[in-house]
């Protein structure tokens, strides 16, 4: 159909010239550089400043062409639903992060609306979760010890922990390293970093979520046999912890392991039992309401408190409370906590949100969710929340129950109100252990990610390496240090991927104009005399060496073995010339056309190959650069030694398939001068190789043609 | 000449077959595994015992087959060349190390003699060198500080330091450092990891011994100025250094000033005079043998010591040591600094040694040089030797006055020996100022490597930051921690080389099958209805989502938009089926023909554009995955909901020059099933283009028969 013409890169650059192709000056209009960034988000101030004011806010924007008739029930339903998990969920994940109970009740109200102004995902939960809660609770055991709040007993030996001001100096930790987090995700929301979560890669997130889980379970063991252990942290707390809860089993609080056990069983049978009513009954049944009602009664009747000695919530206020100031003297010991909650609250979220995002076809713009949730978050700090982001089985039943904008997060947030101001304090006689038993549940999700390892070592061995790394990485090191410590893992498994390349010959598929390696394919034929050599990795400092000496174990030839080559090349030559010298002068006045032969003589010696060598170089080596992404001074040093070493042995060597960016740094490089032209570049494989065959093909007549 | 046929993938595949040509099974011939050279290495036990034992001891080999005529006046006349200048840079060195200079001979004697028996490189100097004796200096000063060897004065106030002792302390510990970092080579070199030194880039090497040249000077200033600073160590220690020099700058030896002054002035004008001599002169002149003769001689006539305070070298023991067992109490303090020492020393003496090689024509084993250099300092170390590697100054000079083998180097090392024996308590009056003096001269060609930035600023700036961050870790760090901070920012450097793409559509080259970014070149056309979208990087986690999002920009739409044309489309369809289906009831007893238009229509309007909707999408999309090196499970799930995206709304994506990792990585990731089978894939942007026209041209043409 198409003219099909093959043009060397050099003739196509003057066919390009010919025909007024003149090279576009570079334009970088899709890098996103940090400079360009900063103007975005400077460009709110100004004329725009009302559109602009309108996307930080999108409230503004759907809310007054909010579809009353069509959403209005379905979020109404949906809202109650979500409202009714967050209360057992928000008291449980506030037993995580080491607060009493209704503080979870706080945090999930206050940032839940926050959210529903800023936000722009209309269908995820934002609220308590229970990776984020365990953070913070390592972070308010770390700086709050039950050992700093003994005070002397009634006898002299005796001490007792004062919890009343243990948990209100917890409560103010958590708060403000929820304040702090949230104003880190507000800054990057501001300068248009939302890209950062781009790190954490999909196997990382889940394993990390797993280890988070294990932390999440461990931290919670005690509640549910009743035991004290000693607070551990720092790396290989986990290990010291069970260590230590295994230590004091024997001093197991029977009544309250009866209820852990009771609870598990119930809410485990119960989950089943409404997982088959489903297809019947359109709400879900809030099995976890149902089962702190069933337990604070009967904590209540049958005074398990006093009588076994479980521990029960304790005192829940009611109302709310002013808001006050972050505890500025503690920020400096918390800034890598809360980087990481910042960092792990928008991953979470942000993975959530655009999952439904995709699914309903509708845009989640990063940059705002990371505004929203820093808003969430600070704000909610103020009013001593701790950090929120997002939970799937909230957000998969605000789904399933008919939610379909942020309405229905508003009224949650509404029925998490009531419960506050009205029905919080009926709950005091709960036992922490049913709530530890919900977390336990909850988790199942995210240990059935184990699975993930299975999966992983069938479709891609690197990424389960990650995976294994990040959940052992965040075990040992807690969930601050190990996510970090998972990330720079997982950007240096890039690293090994690209430095143990496979190095392979190209050979044509005979008939066309196709090359692939000849190991791989029986009939793929090596063209003779030609040498096309192929790396599946880009060309750069950790593997320059390793290409070398693929190519010369390749090409069948070692440096010394070249060099040798070239050495004997230059004394024949010289020989030649003496003799074509002592020729020429002797047969000075014979024919013109007998000197021209002698010269040509000389010239084929200098690119043919040699007879009386052992070794067998090809005439010509093409390098196959199509999969160098970039290349450093290194790379661009290996191909010169490369194209030199040959050179000098007398083998041509052609590189194929550079990008535009490759040929840049060769250029910039010094790569290119008087002797070595562009010339030697193609745009394929084949190009090059007619180019080679057709130089080969016109020697051959001019050799038959004298 | 050859013919040229365009055959698609998946066509290919069945001519392949067809032709017998069957996968070969993965032959992993060129994969170093961690297991071969594990095998490679274990290998010496059995019957080629003798050939590799012969290969430990490559001295076994060479020495017998030594052209005696040939090599033996060239090696010592250049043995005794060097020899002459392993004393002063011994000496000088030894400061360096904190250790007394007699040390520094020691070095320049043992370590010499076994790398000759155990050494491949015939050109190399090894020896005492300025960065590893500063960071042995490092080690000593921090593990012994003046401080612990304080002793009560005369009178009670007054404190003196007790010399003798703290340097016998800091001898064992250089002694120790060596002793251990020549194991950690020994054992690379046993396990044949000699590759570890690929990471060593050369902005990284030329940086990093820039840096350490800094520290040498700093480390050195007390030696001229005469002062007694307090010792820093750890991070920041070079400026707090500086800060204590200048405030203790009042307190200058005017003695040692006038004697640091001159011989600076005295060798840089001698060094450019002989350089001037050169020509004339076959041998260079030792310029610092000759400054240290006239010093010492100065110094004893003129009674320097005690007249003007001058800080002089002093004792001088004849004769040699005993070996001493290393300090093992020491040995977990300095895991650390051995290791730094043992990367450091081989990545200088191997860069130093190819460099050689590649010019002599002959082969250094890097492996070999690690053991060499290993057994070199392991047993140096039961010397009381430090820790040596190469210098490139008195390489320099063996290379330049003849020195044709390994036996110049032998021949240096008896040089001082005689030196050790007879003549060196003649140089007890040196003053230490010379020495560093002579030290300042010789890091002359380090510090002109600061024009490697400028340089570097115009080949590759990426290159540069590595530069400028190594040499600003390095000299805050110090040259250990330094090292290691370097390498992993040079390796971080390849993650935000491939996280910045550029990404760009192909347009054809007129008349050629070559595809160029159309933004590149003004004549290059777009295929009408074809979007090629090309990344010049890997698709893995890190740039996924903007590979995304510039698919998106480029191809002029978005997600939401894609999906209601998508929505419009099915509700189309369904319309279209319906009338269809009615159309087809009703003329049921027509000719079949009529039926098969209109199912024709549905299938049309399935793959063709909506004319209704405002969207212009491209009727077939095709990725340009020839730069992709490998693919990750993100990788894999970008492709598929690309795939899934666009396939739904009525786009057809091929992919085309994937590398058959690339296929298997989605192989195994499940990419292909019985809707999406390996038909999609074409070796060739080209293949891809004419497959889609193809079908677009039959399609018409069946159009046009109806």
């Amino acid at each position: 159909i198409a003219e099909m013409k093959r043009v060397p890169y050099h003739i196509q650059r003057d066919v390009l010239d010919e025909l007024g192709v003149d090279q576009v000056a570079e334009k970088s209009d899709f890098k996103i550089s940090a400079k360009e960034k900063f103007r975005e988000a400077v460009r709110c101030t100004g004329p725009r400043f009302k559109s602009c004011f309108l996307s930080f806010v999108p409230l503004l924007t759907w809310l007054p062409r909010y579809p009353f008739r069509e959403n209005a029930i379905g979020d109404l339903i949906s809202g109650i639903s979500v409202g009714i998990m967050h209360l057992p969920q928000g008291m449980a994940y506030a037993l995580l992060a080491a607060v009493p109970p209704v503080f979870g009740l706080y945090s999930s109200f206050y940032p839940i609306l926050i959210y529903f102004i800023f936000g722009t995902s209309k269908h995820i939960s934002v609220g308590t979760y229970a990776v984020m809660s365990v953070m913070i609770g390592s972070v308010t055991e770390r700086l709050a010890p039950d050992s700093d709040f003994m005070i002397p007993g009634n006898d002299t030996n005796s001490t007792s922990l004062d919890i009343v001001s243990r948990d209100a100096e917890r409560v103010k930790i958590a708060a403000t390293v929820t304040f702090l987090s949230g104003i880190f995700q507000l800054l990057l929301g501001l300068v248009r970093f939302g890209f950062v979560v781009t790190y954490l890669s999909e196997p990382l997130v889940r394993a990390y979520t797993t280890a988070a889980a294990i932390h999440v379970i461990v931290s919670q063991l005690k509640y549910s046999f009743g035991i004290n252990p000693q607070r551990y942290s720092g790396p290989l707390s986990l290990i010291y912890t069970i260590i230590e809860d295994c230590a004091l089993l024997g001093q197991t609080n029977i009544g309250t392991l009866v209820v852990s056990i009771v609870t598990i069983i119930g809410l485990v049978a119960a989950k089943e039992l409404s997982a088959l009513a489903a297809r019947k009954i359109p709400i879900p049944i809030p099995v976890e309401l149902i089962t702190i009602i069933i337990a604070t009664v009967v904590s209540w009747q049958m005074d398990l408190k006093t009588e076994y000695g479980v521990e029960v919530v304790g005192k829940i206020p009611s109302g709310l409370q002013a808001p006050v100031a972050p505890a500025v003297s503690l920020l400096g010991s918390m800034v890598g906590d809360a980087f990481a909650l910042a960092v792990v609250g928008y991953g979470i979220a942000i993975s959530l949100g655009r999952i439904f995002a995709l699914k309903y076809a509708y845009k989640v713009d990063s940059n705002q969710e990371l505004i929203a949730l820093g808003l969430s978050n600070s704000i909610g700090g103020l009013f001593n929340c701790f950090a929120i982001s997002c939970s799937m089985s909230r957000s998969m039943v605000q789904v399933s129950t008919g939610g379909k904008s942020q309405v229905a997060g508003a009224i949650s947030a509404l029925v998490i109100l009531v419960i506050l101001l009205k029905i919080g304090e009926l709950f005091e006689e709960l036992p922490k252990a049913v709530l530890a038993a919900i977390i336990y549940v909850n988790l199942q999700g995210m240990m059935k990610q184990f699975g993930d390892i299975r999966s992983l070592w069938r479709t891609n061995k690197v990424d389960m390496v990650v995976w294994v790394m990040t959940l052992i990485l965040t075990v040992l090191f807690n969930p601050d240090m190990g996510l970090a410590a998972s990330i720079a893992f997982s950007i240096l498994t890039v690293v090994f991927r690209t430095q143990l390349p496979k190095y392979s010959i190209l050979g044509q598929v005979p008939g066309t104009d196709i090359y692939k390696p000849v190991e791989d394919y029986n009939q793929v034929k090596e063209i003779p005399g030609i040498m096309i050599f192929h790396s599946s990795a880009t060309l750069y400092f950790a593997n320059a060496e390793m290409y070398i000496d693929a190519l010369y174990e390749k090409t069948g030839v070692d440096v010394a073995k070249l060099l040798s080559h070239k050495k004997k090349l230059e004394a024949k030559r010289l020989r030649k010339e003496k003799k074509a010298a002592k020729k020429a002068k002797k047969e000075a006045k014979k024919r013109a056309k007998e000197a021209v032969k002698a010269a040509e003589d000389v010239g084929a010696v200098e690119v043919g190959p040699d007879p009386d060598t052992d070794t067998t170089l090809p005439q010509a080596i093409i390098l196959d650069l199509s999969p160098v992404n970039f290349l450093d001074t290194v790379g661009v040093k290996t191909l010169r030694n490369i194209y030199k070493d040959y050179g000098e042995a007398g083998v041509q060597v052609y590189f194929c398939g550079c990008q535009r960016g490759v040929v840049e740094s060769m250029e910039n490089g010094d790569f290119f001068n008087e002797k070595v032209t562009k010339s030697i570049l193609f745009s394929s494989v084949h190009d090059a190789v007619l180019y080679c065959q057709q130089g080969n093909s016109e020697e051959v007549i001019q050799g038959t043609h004298l």
